[in-house]
């Protein structure tokens, strides 16, 4: 343990998010910062549930029939700019190789945001007849974005592990079908698994994919009252197809250009999570995806040590299948080592003295409450998952509870600024004019718009809460980070 | 399909390697070149092989104590600078990040060519003491080095992928202890699962990593007489930890420098199984890799079309654990089927006619030999474990005699440059000094020392082959990739 890891967090989620936030991510061990200034180091307690939430989405993708594969990093500046509105949407963010060695290249080359440009052009290439098609391609990697904002760890860093998948389909309705099946896996890894209830929508034109017909996301709402854009879907058309000339021919012979789409889910997700569960005493993981689902501290006196210690391995060994971490550690105290694992989120705490021994019982704490119970050990391997399941549940409840009063609706603007000053997300009629959406941010100091109304609600006779004109939709806005 | 992939391989592995290889590699859709000179696409049929390799990988390294991480692709220039050798030995071959949108940076930002200079800056800062070690650190990520020779798809490529283990203990012994299960880790998935035999042996002085106090690989000898140099150890000492300060407080409350690992496999070893294992009608994979371990082609006829669909899908699911492909396309002939799934490696092939049916039985055609068996369809699930344990064994045992039967030995300066020049590797007698290291890659137009004979042959009254002073070793000399 490194000293800084040893002292707990001094900031409150309540009073001072963004400072416990920093606090959080260091002092429990899940990332550090580099020498690279919003280059962040994933350690191994983040790195693990990153490997897990990459296993969960390859279960999910294998059955709608997308498989991995691996593209350069670098992409020929010629290649980035085929697509115009996707390189105006880009380059602005593009760290660029100009020189290997000592030879200063020909071209420069990007460093991929994305991976479109380098993949569509061998899509136009191996993609010859209705046969080649569907190509449901993935990869899992890192890409660069160089914000010149101040970086946040997980939520906004220049380099950021994600993965792309990229598809490319004979008729529209197949390439709609899948965005379905994308969804529902999405939904599936983040709601079951990490616990995140969210709220799928479309974005408005102004705010979709550089590149894209449209743009689906999940969006989040974290204690903060900033909203979180998770993982995405967009449906490309035939734009892609047309800009890097994909075409085939189809079953009758005919030419034609494929139909795209893109997605991608990212390590700002596991930010996200962390910062949504977690508390003053530290970082909270949902059991699903915790490596470690208990830790085993035994109370050590002189004279009743080795009984203890021996009773707690055995204890250790028979639940073995929640990889327990048994700390018998005689160099730090109980007390030293509960706020130790709280830090680090381990779900539940089970605490073996020599009364408890006695009584054949022990003394499990749930991460989530600190609320002692007494269970017989004998019981304990039978109880100890519907205690994780428990603790899973109440995660997402809170989280869901969270989102669900975080929601207004309003037709008036004051109103609107009023919301979004108390970190609302707000609903509000819209006339679709971008430059409405542009005026909105102004108003409210930096709310964007997130998604169209999910539920279609009622728009008619309503006024755009900008410009007065007819609105065409209500649409949520709000602060993100 | 893409059209080329339908081709089969027109040049012969005995007679021309080189172009053998490269169409086997694009024709059997493994890889692909990209518009990046030098920098290859991993196709999902080369890509799930990585994905296994490193799932393999991971569960040998778990039990040592090694945990995975994901540090920054960028180091700055200062930092990359610190180990003076290391510096030395990379510079020549890194690519430079220099803007980022539209700003020039300050400092030039260097693409990890291997990480040590930013994981020991945080080593640096989270070793305090005795607590903190063993740090055992690993990643799996993309690296670059900016090669100026011709690329050879998975053997020379600007980017690859490989995993690097770095790691930090208190002591030397411990140190070296982590050595010798690292070499166990990489030994057990390359031979039992890559089917690949190879020999272990450490370098010369000349030939080490740069900034290791000592380097170990294993070496492969290609068809072509080229030796491959695959999965490597090295023990840096406390090198690295002097240049990057990193200290600790042992157990007796004194500072010391900490002890440390390098190791590595990388996607040339996938390069280097395709290449030994596959022949002229294409891929060979040894089942133990191989995602799909049987394709099934139904023999159809108008009359008994249906009936037989209907067996070979049963049997299909009946053999679901071995994931077969069940080739049922109608637009091509079963020959063509052959050829493209020869072409593709599928360990085994099951032939399935009408005639078949009648006898209950069908016809098992193994891609290594070609030879035909029929097997009672009820026998089937029974024997198809052995045929596939029998593949993967003739794989390593070909290999094993091509290595075997690939090495001389001399003190004849003569015939060592004859016995390179038809490509042996060659052990001989060298005094130490890397200047004799030096004039034998020259006189035998580009042989390097590979490694110190690993038997310890004596060495007492030899001379150098070179120089004809006291010899201090055997070591063995060939050409490689």
């Amino acid at each position: 343990m490194d000293k800084k890891s040893e002292e707990g967090i001094t900031a409150k989620k309540d009073e001072n998010f963004s400072e416990w936030y920093q606090q959080l991510i260091l002092k429990s061990g899940l990332a550090d910062y580099s020498d690279v200034s919003g280059c962040m180091i994933l350690r191994p307690l983040s790195y693990a549930i990153w490997e897990k939430i990459k296993e969960l989405c390859d279960i999910e993708f294998k059955p709608i029939g997308i498989r991995n594969c691996y593209f350069p990093l670098f992409i020929p500046e010629k290649a980035f700019a085929k697509e115009k509105e996707h390189v105006k949407g880009f380059t602005p963010e593009v760290a660029w190789v100009t020189q290997a060695g000592n030879t200063k290249l020909n071209e420069r080359l990007a460093i991929r945001p994305t991976s479109e440009a380098i993949m569509y052009e061998s899509y136009s290439k191996w993609i010859r007849s209705w046969r080649d098609l569907p190509l449901q391609l993935n990869q899992w990697n890192n890409v660069v974005r160089w914000e010149f904002n101040n970086p946040v760890p997980f939520f906004r860093t220049r380099e950021f592990l994600w993965n792309e998948g990229h598809t490319a389909f004979a008729t529209e309705k197949e390439a709609l079908a899948e965005g379905k099946k994308i969804r529902e896996a999405y939904e599936s890894v983040v709601e079951e698994c990490m616990a995140l209830p969210g709220i799928y929508g479309r974005k408005t034109n102004k705010e979709k994919f550089a590149g894209a017909v449209f743009s689906e996301k999940i969006h989040y709402m974290l204690p903060n009252g900033r909203v979180i854009e998770g993982p995405c879907f967009h449906h490309d058309g035939q734009n892609f197809a047309k800009a890097y000339n994909i075409k085939f021919l189809n079953k009758e012979g005919k030419e034609d250009y494929v139909w795209q789409n893109t997605f991608a889910i990212s390590t700002r997700m596991l930010g996200t999570m962390f910062a949504m569960h977690s508390d003053d005493k530290g970082l909270i993981l949902p059991p699903n995806l915790s490596e470690n689902k208990i830790v085993i501290v035994p109370i050590l006196f002189d004279k009743t040590k080795e009984k203890v210690l021996k009773e707690s391995e055995k204890i250790a060994k028979e639940l073995s299948e929640f990889n327990p971490i048994f700390d018998c550690r005689e160099e730090f105290s109980p007390g030293w080592k509960y706020n130790q694992w709280e830090l680090r989120g381990i779900p539940i705490r089970i605490e073996i003295g020599p009364k408890d021994i006695e009584n054949k019982s022990v003394v499990v704490v749930k991460r989530t409450d600190s609320k002692k119970q007494f269970i017989k050990i004998k019981d304990l391997k039978e109880k100890i998952p519907a205690i994780l399941e428990e603790i899973q549940i109440e995660l997402f409840n809170k989280a869901k509870k969270l989102l669900d009063s975080s929601q207004k609706k309003t037709e008036n603007k004051k109103e609107l600024i009023k919301y979004i000053k108390e970190k609302y997300m707000v609903m509000v009629p819209l006339c679709g004019a971008e430059k409405c959406e542009d005026v909105l941010k102004a108003d409210t100091e930096g709310a964007k718009t997130l998604f169209i109304d999910p539920k279609n609600t009622s728009i008619k006779g309503k006024k755009c809460i900008i410009c007065g004109k007819p609105a065409i939709y209500w649409v949520y806005t709000g602060k993100t980070y």
